[in-house]
């Protein structure tokens, strides 16, 4: 056995690294400073400084989604802890396991309210910062004695996988310098679910017996049970059901596309023709991972009957509207691929949706949303990740299939523009750590101008990491996403305009000018996905695609027109155009759909 | 008397600009925008939109520090507001009046803890981001009915005022809309501090006191004084006293420094040569809002006994000890004028300090720090304003003479690096608003390339708004503050490698070129400074400063050498050099005063 002593900076670092992180980002400050030469000393780790502390907390969002470990970050005291707050609130909505390092002021400084730099009055209450995080997060471990301090390290970092979701540690400087055992290393910490046997076989038997009793059972896949790490699971229940199976617009690509049963994105009222009609066809539903959040299901547009329902929630079952306590998904779906009979009980046919609608702007020379979306699904290719912001984007990309072991990542329901931009950058970190993962897959962010502008410098933290990523940004000179609720032409929905063709050079991009692409026109935007930098980048990719600033994708303007009326008339009078004629309602949405 | 209804929208930023508000800063959401269309309902009232909501925050607390009004800003629920965080604090910190407008759901939405993207949880909180700002605010109008809202808005206002720090306003979207009577509007709002006579009475009659009792008293001016608009009595009884009289950091040219009875900033044990031998020779010491935190004090070096320092606060007063509470700065100190006697009772002789030391570098032909800050004190112009940003600019320009009616603007307590960059847009929007405070002065942004890389992308707004600072950027690789403090070489003190001379026209400022500016030595600084463009700038000037990444402020390195001996033989170990030979320790700092 080990013996000796390190500091409990250098324990808390290699006990982040066990649990498979590779990457700490950050910014420091100088309540940090001495405890991150630490990381050096834990082979393997390294670091990532960031531009800014929000951009740290998304990039390390985006590792934590590619890799199902944590992403961990660094901040100093109030000043960087709170810049980060954002970012970690967003992780708490989405469920994304962050563990969040905040370098604090020492004891002393802090018995006695001293008045230190970053600090609050005249007699500063140095926990003020803490205070304000303890609502977006999970658990935090309030470091103040050496005795304890690994105790809580090892416990916050459990309950970050538990909870999936963001976990605190705060150290006060000159406690990180303080020492503890050497062996403490040496009992791996159990970041595994307790499991309640006999609650989970009592849910398991629950939704045998429904799945049995059903004629025409579906799956409805969604984004919670890739964050709690069932995807794998998920994916081998679709396949031994052999059932129609659909993906909400945040768990789609979580199952693979190209399985023989999926049918498609059934995104309530607002789908393309045919996939919400094949869903109602179904006797039961089982949902796996569900959010039912207003962004995941237009406008709270697709409705779920209990009695015809199974929720598999990350801690809890619901079979037809009885709930099922103190189950764990990623287990329970393990039991349930168990106890389901090794050859399917239903052979339900597949269903044919209607043919591809054709846009009224087909014949525009300029690049449509109508266009852009198809486009993309066929630059694609298999293990490629996409990136998607919160806007257009996100919208347009529920219309691009993905081919096989595809990933999205996106962040649907906090919704924080500014997200995918940074993230981006954590994504593509955790992709060069897990090289099995990628296979040969691109990284490929699809944001908006007006996103893009509120993270804008990672991309020089991109540029100096080596990120190979693909990031399209679509001018369309503001925030349409927004001009579409209201304003479409106030000053307010335009932002700074922004000549991008300047972003790479500024930082130091090895090359620049072949590296920066740019299409206003169809024709243009072939050309450019043709390219061989953009089919197999070595280095960072930027391209800009310039789209009308009232332009949007149909399914946008849909979802919002569907509200009200008074929404479908302001759509109407600002002058906005669905390209499939009625704002996917009725008829446009509706479409037949034939069982073979 | 005028009639009718308008929307409470409407109404609130009616208020918001009769109190003096000409501009409102912040980040569109669609939880704000129908009440952003109301702005432009105001006559005077415009929109200047950030980049992101940190900047948005730290804009309104530059515009406020120059207007001596609140700074306001809009941002969205949750993911705005929380992005703002930072900036927030940093006004409660310093003591800048901000307004914080915060559109949020609507109450249905909330009642029925719907999940609205930008939410946590399944039965979401709407609320737990308003929680998180509560240590961080003065006063907060959680508005819910149209009834009492009107006068919940004019609360905060005055809170904002009295307090001199941020409060929110928290609009639920649907309430936005409702009306109220116009007729509300006729009442100004009191945003003056009710004077108890009888306490002001005492406190000024021990102030008179003990002035009169004193042989030898000094004055030290503070923040806090300008923070609570009482910059022009502090002037007057600098000029009625004709006593010695000192500035702090954080109250440098607060009066101006060409008064004949300016002594220099008394910096405790860190000042120039003779300064605090001349701040010590006093028997009574008058302060005028102070803030004793660490980077005000030179690490607390400035020692004030209870027995000789009357402390001038903004709400109190401390007379050798004793304190009068329940007293107004800004009326304390005109009451305190009236009853003074009008001929002053001390002839102090006037202090002459040692001439100005050689530094060891004086004949490096590259910009070296010790070049560089009395550079600047030729360069700049009477009413000129400066920005300076935590970091090595804020300890150089200790050392910066400043002409008359020079204005100063600075974070030092608070120390958020980023804040100075995005607080120059505040600023230049403040100055073109009272063309009379500006007179023909220039506005001067000193940065460091780490601070800027945080907010870099508010130039975009600077260009767009037509702002005409000159923006000063001090390029030596990274955090050269924090490679004092530890990590000289550590990788996590580099930042990414930027060309700053792509950023001007990556956000289309329409001379480019001619507005960009690069210097390595000293011959070139002079050049640049001497340029047209810089002596009387048409548009926004950027100015890159090449300065070697270990070289320092004599002061800077001073104040960490002082604080340990390990600290001295820290910065020894590593190479860091000081100019004047001895970190400002002993002989180099002390220096025989002759009184004249």
């Amino acid at each position: 056995m080990p013996s000796g002593k390190i500091s409990l900076g250098q324990y808390m670092w290699t006990r982040i690294h066990q649990v498979g992180i590779d990457t700490i980002f950050g910014v420091p400050g100088d309540f940090n400073l001495q405890f991150l030469d630490s990381v050096f000393l834990v082979s393997g780790l390294k670091w990532v400084g960031n531009q800014n502390e929000l951009n740290a907390a998304y990039a390390a969002d985006g590792y934590a989604r590619v890799k199902d470990v944590p992403g961990c970050f660094i901040t100093t005291h109030g000043v960087g802890e709170l810049s980060a707050l954002n970012g970690v609130a967003g992780s708490m909505s989405e469920h994304v396991k962050i563990i969040h390092v905040v370098g604090q002021t020492t004891r002393a400084m802090q018995k006695n309210n001293m008045m230190i730099h970053h600090s609050i009055g005249r007699t500063p209450n140095h926990q003020v910062y803490n205070e304000a995080s303890r609502g977006l997060r999970f658990a935090a471990a309030e470091l103040w004695d050496v005795e304890s301090a690994p105790k809580e390290i090892d416990r916050v970092i459990r309950e970050c996988f538990l909870k999936s979701g963001p976990v605190y540690i705060f150290m006060p400087l000159d406690l990180s310098a303080e020492e503890v055992d050497v062996a403490l290393l040496d009992t791996p910490i159990d970041v595994l679910p307790r499991v309640d046997g006999a609650a989970q076989d009592e849910a398991v038997k629950a939704i045998v017996a429904a799945i049995g009793e059903a004629k025409h059972p579906s799956v409805l896949v969604d984004a919670l049970v890739q964050r709690f790490g069932a995807a794998e699971e998920a994916g081998q229940l679709v396949r031994k059901l052999n059932v129609p199976y659909f993906s909400t617009s945040m768990g789609k690509g979580v199952v693979d596309e190209t399985e023989e049963t999926y049918v498609g994105l059934w995104n309530g009222e607002i789908s393309t023709p045919g996939v919400k009609e094949a869903a109602k066809a179904a006797d039961l539903i089982i949902t796996l991972g569900y959010i039912p959040a207003d962004t995941n299901t237009a406008s709270f547009s697709r409705k779920l009957a209990d009695e015809t329902t199974i929720h598999i929630d990350p801690h809890a079952v619901v079979v037809k509207g009885r709930t099922y306590p103190n189950t764990s998904i990623k287990p329970l779906l393990a039991a349930l691929l168990s106890a389901l009979p090794s050859t399917p009980q239903h052979k339900i046919p597949k269903p044919t949706l209607p043919p591809p609608r054709q846009p009224l702007d087909k014949d525009a020379t300029h690049i449509t949303q109508s266009h852009l979306w198809p486009t993309l699904s066929t630059f694609l290719h298999p293990n490629d990740l996409l990136v998607g912001e919160t806007g257009t984007s996100n919208f347009g990309i529920c219309d691009v299939a993905f081919p096989a072991n595809m990933r999205y990542i996106s962040q649907i329901y906090y919704g924080s523009i500014g997200w995918a931009f940074a993230a981006t950058l954590g994504v593509e970190v955790a992709r060069q750590e897990t090289q099995s993962a990628r296979g040969k897959g691109r990284t490929i962010l699809c944001t908006g101008d007006g996103s893009m502008a509120l993270t804008i410098q990672e991309i020089g933290t991109m540029i100096k990491a080596g990120s190979r990523a693909i990031l399209f940004v679509i001018n369309n000179e503001g925030y349409t996403v927004e001009r579409l609720i209201w304003g479409a032409r106030q000053p307010y929905n335009d932002i700074v305009p922004t000549s991008y063709q300047h972003l790479l050079p500024l930082y130091q991009h090895p090359s620049a000018d072949a590296s920066f692409h740019r299409a206003t026109t169809k024709a243009e935007l072939a050309a450019v996905l043709a390219k061989p930098a953009l089919q197999d980048p070595q280095c960072l990719q930027l391209v800009e695609l310039v789209v009308p600033k009232l332009d949007t994708s149909w399914r946008l303007g849909s979802v919002l027109a569907w509200r009200s009326d008074e929404a479908k008339q302001y759509l109407t009078d600002e002058g906005f155009v669905d390209t499939y004629g009625n704002w996917g309602l009725e008829g446009a949405s509706g479409g037949d759909v034939k069982w073979s």
